[in-house]
């Protein structure tokens, strides 16, 4: 029998879990689209041959036939769509964040959990190859056991800063990825978080109270030392790496170039810049996620990241607002 | 007005093109799918909505809707349906190689110069974004006048002895991607060729006549000094490189890892083999080669690789074999 | 004028001081050189054509054609030799570290400000080419204003535990260099540090106070955060790696390599590991820091590392040590 | 008993051969330096401590306590030096080329044999770490039976003209490196040769029949192909490469930057250019070389690159000039 996924939201991610859902997993399809207004769902559902598509995301929840929904929408809408999609019985994937309130990921994860519905978050530098094949050289002990983890999370540039008034703030919008891979790839738990900030690339960030470049430091249970670094904009491109150090060795991901080009003139050798942003750096990222999404849906079994661990990746960037801000370590026990 | 094409082939390429032609370019649409048997045509329908799915070409060639088909079918095939499409009047798109013998080749471009369709031979190589690139470099004199050219293709492991046996030749069957590029990358053509080859891998492939290993060179007309190798056997991955050296600098492609990281152990530093054939090497060049072929029929220009491309790696292949053979340069003019 | 320099310890790092102070600067030469014990000053000074040799320092301090002395013996020497020759009116270059404590440190220094003799401190990583060019980098703008400095530094294994015992601990004994690049490179001064240590390699190195495996985390007074960690066991070599972000870029150094192959099989690139440790990583850079006094007392102008650098170095140490054993931010004026 | 050493040559080349000789080898010292005219031997031997020091070299030969020399001198004097170095029974490290023709090369030869003393040949590439890096895993089997050989020799920039129009053209000058390091690294003899040359840089090589661009390929007798290209000016540095390619994977050598980072800007990652010239590329291999001659003395064993190997590195450039000329496959039997 097919499951059958709703996707709402017709945008660039939209589209992405739509290729990975609808053709990713033999036995699951994708069976309506939504998109919030104009014909993004009906262009979607045409050129995928999609079933149903509409503009009201309450017309995917009553119909029968859809088991489960990818909720790919803009951020303020989730926690009602989340909800309403518990209460309707359908099992959730909801892209990050959930909410930007720890009120609010309570308030949508205990409708999940009175529904019973599998829920999972879309953490998507969990489902990028260079990131999976770090857990693996971790879980494997081919590095020894993990002693310092280094996370590396630089924007390409400022977004639009009416964006970023509402976006949580940089601990909870940006860093809480690498927070959350942190735990992912030491499969452990932090106990304290020390972190600074300043206002390096525009003073009006200042002015609600955020910061636009951030380092940060965590001590787990199990005695890794982790560092974060965070800026909102580098020059050179969107740099994503990681580095886990071990007894045994380590292991790094480099970043993707645009291309794989390299040129030599009298100025030295030459690479293409860090390719620019999300879409373009976590495309296959995008499609991992989805595809395993539908195959935990087919298995029915849970899936690698839930709302637990979007409520624990909002706990930290909590934890190291308060430290940057009273300049001290902060417990997690302080903030959870 | 929706362009439709029919794509004739429902296996890898066949769904690479599939995604390229039906969702790359805004008024270009798949409209028929042919699987030379079983469901694989009606699988593919199904995913992308396509209306109408057949196990036999000809129903494609006969449908009024149908202004353009992609041959993404068996090698053998592709002289039949290339002329029959031709007759019928739809403008075509064919994997390369076009056929084994020139013979052949001309009997089908012979078909479509009198049909006055549009024409283009998937020479994927061309299509890569890294040989895109070194193109570029050239021709805007980024580094200087060309006068060297590095091309090396290596296959990751001997394929079938039954498919090298018809494959036509090392020469004809790999080696002309080379020959294809080293035109396209000075936008010159060869003078003469000189090649030596040897049988490394498996004697079997001396049986009929061939090689598994080759290096040859070619001088262009405008005085560049072309240098080409092959293997059938690389055990290190799929090795697809080249360099272009000019008066100003030099340009080069690096191949492309299974992922993005690097491990450090007491052995010193490892980073994966290379990507292992060509579906996963040159999957975004696939992509790119449909979009292609599907804007310029929006565009109504002409494609970038035609018949008489085609038809010149076939005679440089051709050349190089004779050079082997008798240990001497060959002119071009020998051979066409 | 000739200028003639005593070398006092005739090790592995008196040898490459004298090839630099001997042969680097025209007007510059070696005129005596000093081991403990045994041969080794006699061997150097025939093989360079060195006049005089002894294994008594203080015959190198009495002899009125030696103007200066570079002192490379073992740490716990330095004080005492240091004192002597500021009274005897040499220039004094000393290997770091100056001493162990404080109060000793501020005793040699006071004796050298009296005799009012040129001093220079051999922080060795100042003089690596690579760290040279980020310095040039930062100071000329190329990257903009720094933002965030990462300065990674680990051992390749762990060293003798009663040479540990006696070291001073790792922040002032390996990290203290660490501390120092920071103030070169930024040509600014910390305002606070916070620091987290752990026991990972050996239990042995907790039973005096120490740790092995170290972050710390500094803000300097213009803003800029810096990251530095460091481990007294790297399996895959002597790791040494300095990052510097600004507003218009970064700059990084790499490992340098035992050598510059790369070897592709079934398992993938392998490179060797990095250089074994720190005379290998190190040997041009303390060949350039020999040039830099030889060419400094040549020029008679100050040395680009003094004794206020060492002290400073020292005070971080301290009060990384400090915040590590209270896991709180200390300031520096807390310390100093 | 001590061995001692003549050079003969002040120069750079000199000059790394008395701090390779003079102070590399327990039991062997130079004890003897002769420079053209001028200061410079007079420097040298104050710097190093050499007991004497002449404008004229034959007072180096006839100084019974001398029992080898090293020939740093100008190519022109090659032949004279050896002939009467071996005539006076001194064992003789000649830097290459030995002479620019074959008869010259045959008449020191001659004088060398028949005075029975050790004669080793100045080629430097072989003893660069990478390519005795790559000769061991050839001759270990790591890679497998060696089946094809890339060798990369391009020059910063033009040299002089007068210096080209007397070095015996590129393939004797400069080729001829290559020419030997295949021999080197494969253990095994070459049966023909095919190349072509062009002037790209200087009309003005032209004018006495020779190139400044040139490619070739040689078989080897074990059926190994082997591929050569040079260019007297590359302007991203001196580019020295080599790649051997076997049964079990691939070895290449990566190009030595002038130092160790990387730069990332709004234009990408930069390197610096390559070390800019043979002195600054190859200074520890000519320290190597020097070494290992001292180490041969000592071990009264024959050096590793003798006179034979000179004798075929020209002959092979003598093919290799003919088959350009001739455009045709010229064998091994028809120059030697």
């Amino acid at each position: 029998m097919t499951i059958t996924i709703g996707v709402i939201g017709a945008g660039r991610i939209g589209r992405a879990h739509i290729e990975a859902m609808h053709l990713g997993v033999p036995g699951v399809r994708v069976g309506a689209v939504c998109g919030r207004s104009g014909d993004k769902a009906k262009t979607l559902a045409e050129e995928y041959g999609i079933a149903s598509y509409t503009n009201d995301y309450r017309d995917v929840l009553r119909d029968p036939a859809i088991q489960a929904v990818a909720v790919c929408s803009h951020t303020e809408s989730h926690v009602a769509i989340v909800t309403e999609a518990a209460r309707a019985g359908k099992h959730i994937f909801c892209e990050k964040p959930l909410a930007l309130t720890l009120d609010e990921v309570d308030k949508a994860l205990s409708a999940v959990d009175a529904a019973g519905v599998m829920f999972m978050l879309g953490f998507n530098h969990r489902y990028d190859a260079g990131n999976m094949r770090i857990r693996r050289a971790v879980a494997s002990g081919e590095i020894g056991t993990p002693e310092m983890v280094f996370i590396t999370n630089r924007d390409p540039e400022l977004q639009d800063i009416e964006y970023l008034r509402h976006s949580g703030g940089i601990f909870v919008d940006t860093v809480s990825h690498d927070f959350d891979l942190s735990r992912y790839l030491l499969d452990d738990e932090p106990e304290e978080i020390y972190a600074r900030g300043e206002c390096n690339v525009d003073p009006a960030v200042a002015s609600f109270g955020d910061y636009d470049t951030v380092m940060a430091m965590a001590r787990f249970r199990n005695g890794a030392l982790v560092h974060y670094n965070a800026s909102r904009r580098a020059m050179y491109g969107y740099d994503q790496r990681v580095e886990v150090f071990g007894s045994l060795g380590r292991i790094e991901t480099r970043n993707l170039p645009e291309d794989n080009t390299v040129l030599a003139t009298a100025d030295g050798y030459r690479r293409p810049p860090d390719r620019h942003f999300f879409m373009e750096r976590y495309a296959a990222a995008y499609r991992e996620e989805g595809r395993v999404f539908a195959q935990c849906l087919k298995d029915n079994r849970p899936p690698p990241s839930g709302g637990g661990d979007g409520r624990m990746a909002m706990l930290m960037g909590m934890a190291a607002l308060r430290s940057a801000r009273e300049n001290r370590t902060v417990r997690m026990d302080e903030v959870g």
